[in-house]
């Protein structure tokens, strides 16, 4: 599928660059025949498993995994108002089944609060059910009016891992959102995808939801990717879908509820963070492949140099590295460019040269080159592996530091979102915020920034000079 | 949630009982508000994730893993007549996106023919592309008019694993049919579940298909239910899509495909087949839970058994059996009632008097009981493991077995087919099975049966007196 004589668009011509590496590495087709739908390719979908088994076995340790209906009535979709208002234009409506017309349309889910809910109202009776912690992966819908976007932008989310908990106090809701929070961060440390946390504005909150604190990231071309949201519900679900449990003392309360999404955003984040002008760049723990095996078969060695190949090929295999052997009948640069494509951490070479001096030499997919003694293959590798985990982590926290600006006026701010994200004090009004918006183009991303750290503050708002707070804003996806 | 003095009806009452275990065991909760959508309960997931894990881990020895949109447009779905006129009045129909109607509405997929193989026309080129093997595992959905039942007759199939190949030659499309039956003898074996592999009447095959290779289990009531089918398409579908690739000549040819496909059912032949009158009964292969450990704690040395049990606990998890370590503060009955409901393949109970003889005592789901010394702790269980799986097999190899009888004329087709499945011989015209059908009540199921063997062929049609083969005749699920 590849052809080395066309260049990938650079990364600084970002948009075409993700076009191209979409389908120049296999993650996925955009041909499909409709908008907004998009084919995962096979090497795509092996990063999604990859990157999925990391967030199950995070919420694994505690939450159950379960699945729910993607059909939801319409009368039980209707029950929220706030929620109502925030979906119905992005609703798909399934009117007709053969060609007879459905009593009540169904909606596919577009998040699964109305899908759930109607449950939990069955399975919480007392506060030895609390707390109830469960999740589930699955395709959600938005008929986007918007331009579509492969991971992005879709009409069909195939990845959507939604957490759904209920607890018997607001303060206990609201400690879970803070393990919420834990949880992604260590998921998206695990992937070196470095963060901004913090609150919504109110006017951006979840539609329902007491309170949102989101995680984003920049993107190459400085504009921010919400890539998972923490909802605070209060009760407002709770007291609509009548989920109630009887206290210690044998009164009915209602409950108070979170709910917590990460989507294939996430993997957009991973190609977009880590990528470069030779293609995907891939962290250990979610490449598909970690280790590639080319071996250099020059003069009359070849039959050794198999041999041993095949021998590291083994001992990888069975160490519970994810290990490919290249021996196509292809050029080894041609090997390389292939597999530099498709971000493979770590090729291993190994030639008469390497074979004479008991060792394999090794590339990593940022271009360190080293070697490891054959008799430490093992454990030499995994460093390399961990190493590498961490240069691309560096990398990321680097270019993310330099991608926020403090400004402490609206010139600052007009020149610095152009490329990046700008930190401004703002007094929390709405009013001031429109105004802040219409001069500088930029949208409140959100308040209360727990990471990154940001200095320069002067306390005061940039539009009204009241006292303030630190907010960020940005252009966003 | 559950309550010991409820008794569960007897499995030979079969419908009765297996609703009553979908929710004692927590499986799946029917109380979902439209029919024929239902709720996977987190132990129930925990199962499918078990069961999927395995055919996975089957598939991907040779397949690579994919996926493709739910979303058909109605111009791609209505392009190969046959297969229309099999899903025309089962198909969902999107028509709105918000308020806006849909310029071509959009099927949700029964099956993904028609989604996938407009891209395959897109990817095949070269004969150095076959053979190409996908598969996927999605929801997929049918406007089901007849009664719903879970996991068997849904309308939400929520766990369809669907496989797409595509060859050269018809030849290589047929020897693809035979290594899908080779695998889906495998995946059952695992799980210890008997098949019939036959071929469907023609009238019986897949839309679109030459033929269908189907594999069928037989319930407790004696009718059979289908739990995969393999399609030789032909070139049917390469014409409509136009996947055509460039032979070893240069010559454009169009290829040839099978599909193979396993869904949820395959859990309820799971409950079905192995439950008893106590509850599931789980083949340790797909048991989330392998081993329960259950103190038993009695008088002074009640710290010592704690103590003990939990070491026992550590060191089966450590050697990767999945383990739970039950120390609820209920009576020991409950416990076994609970862990028996649920299935779980061996139960451990260490009390003083083990402890004493440095040993455990181990009670498999079939009432086996033994003992196991300490020092020998995982090798005895792993091998206790085994037996019990072993020991399930052939209890269910000998229940199917009594199942089948050859029947020599219409009195004992309508005697044998009121509990079980007939063998029978049909001259393989249509006329002869549409009187066959008519006078026993029982359907044609398959002819060319490779498994089970069956003796006692006349080689006379039982309906025309014409030279004939064996058939299969039983009522389905």
């Amino acid at each position: 599928m590849e052809n080395e004589s066309v260049v990938l668009p650079k990364k600084q011509e970002f948009s075409s660059w993700y076009n191209e590496i979409l389908w120049r590495a296999e993650i996925m087709d955009v041909r499909y025949p409709v908008k907004g739908l998009y084919v995962w390719y096979p090497f795509g979908y092996s990063i999604r498993r990859s990157v999925y088994n990391l967030l199950r076995s995070l919420l694994d340790m505690d939450h159950e995994e379960t699945l729910f209906p993607l059909l939801i009535p319409e009368n039980e979709f209707m029950k929220e108002a706030e929620h109502i208002k925030g979906f119905e234009d992005e609703v798909y409506w399934v009117t007709h089944g053969g060609k007879t017309e459905l009593e009540i349309p169904l909606a596919l889910r577009p998040t699964s609060e109305t899908a759930i809910y109607p449950m939990y109202a069955l399975w919480v009776r007392s506060h030895a059910d609390l707390p109830l912690k469960l999740y589930q992966i699955v395709n959600t819908f938005r008929y986007e009016t918007k331009h579509t976007r492969p991971l992005i932008r879709l009409r069909e989310i195939t990845s959507f891992k939604e957490a759904h908990t209920v607890h018997a106090t607001w303060d206990d809701a609201a400690e879970q959102v803070e393990c919420a929070i834990i949880l992604y961060k260590k998921f998206y440390e695990d992937l070196g995808i470095p963060l901004i946390i913090s609150r919504r504005p109110d006017w951006d909150k979840f539609p329902g939801a007491d309170y949102t604190i989101a995680v984003d990231t920049i993107m190459p071309d400085g504009k921010t990717l919400q890539i998972g949201t923490v909802h605070h519900l209060g009760d407002h679900f709770s007291k609509t879908f009548n989920i109630q449990f009887e206290d210690e003392k044998g009164e009915q309360k209602y409950a108070y509820q979170t709910c917590y999404g990460i989507s294939e955003r996430s993997i957009a984040a991973i190609i977009s963070v880590h990528g470069d002008d030779k293609g995907l760049v891939l962290p250990p723990v979610c490449a598909p492949v970690q280790v590639v095996i080319v071996p250099v078969l020059i003069g009359k060695d070849r039959d050794a140099v198999l041999e041993a190949s095949k021998k590291v090929f083994e001992e990888l295999k069975s160490a519970g590295i994810r290990v490919k052997y290249d021996d196509r009948e292809i050029r080894p640069g041609a090997k390389y460019y292939y597999w530099e494509m498709r971000g493979i951490p770590i090729r291993v070479e190994l030639g008469p040269k390497d074979l004479a001096a008991g060792r394999v030499t090794i590339v990593n997919r940022l271009g360190l080159r080293g070697v490891i003694p054959l008799v430490d293959l093992v454990p030499g590798l995994s460093i390399a592996l961990d190493n590498l985990s961490e240069q691309l982590k560096v990398r990321a926290s680097e270019k993310f530091k330099s991608d926020i600006k403090y400004a402490k006026n609206y010139d600052e701010v007009c020149s610095f979102v152009e490329t990046g994200v700008v930190a401004v004090d703002w007094c929390q009004n709405k009013d001031c915020a429109d105004i802040i918006e219409e001069k500088t183009g930029a949208s409140v991303l959100g308040t209360d920034v727990r990471t990154p750290d940001i200095s320069g503050s002067t306390g005061v708002c940039i539009a009204c000079g009241a006292r303030a707070k630190i907010a960020i804003l940005a252009r966003s996806y």
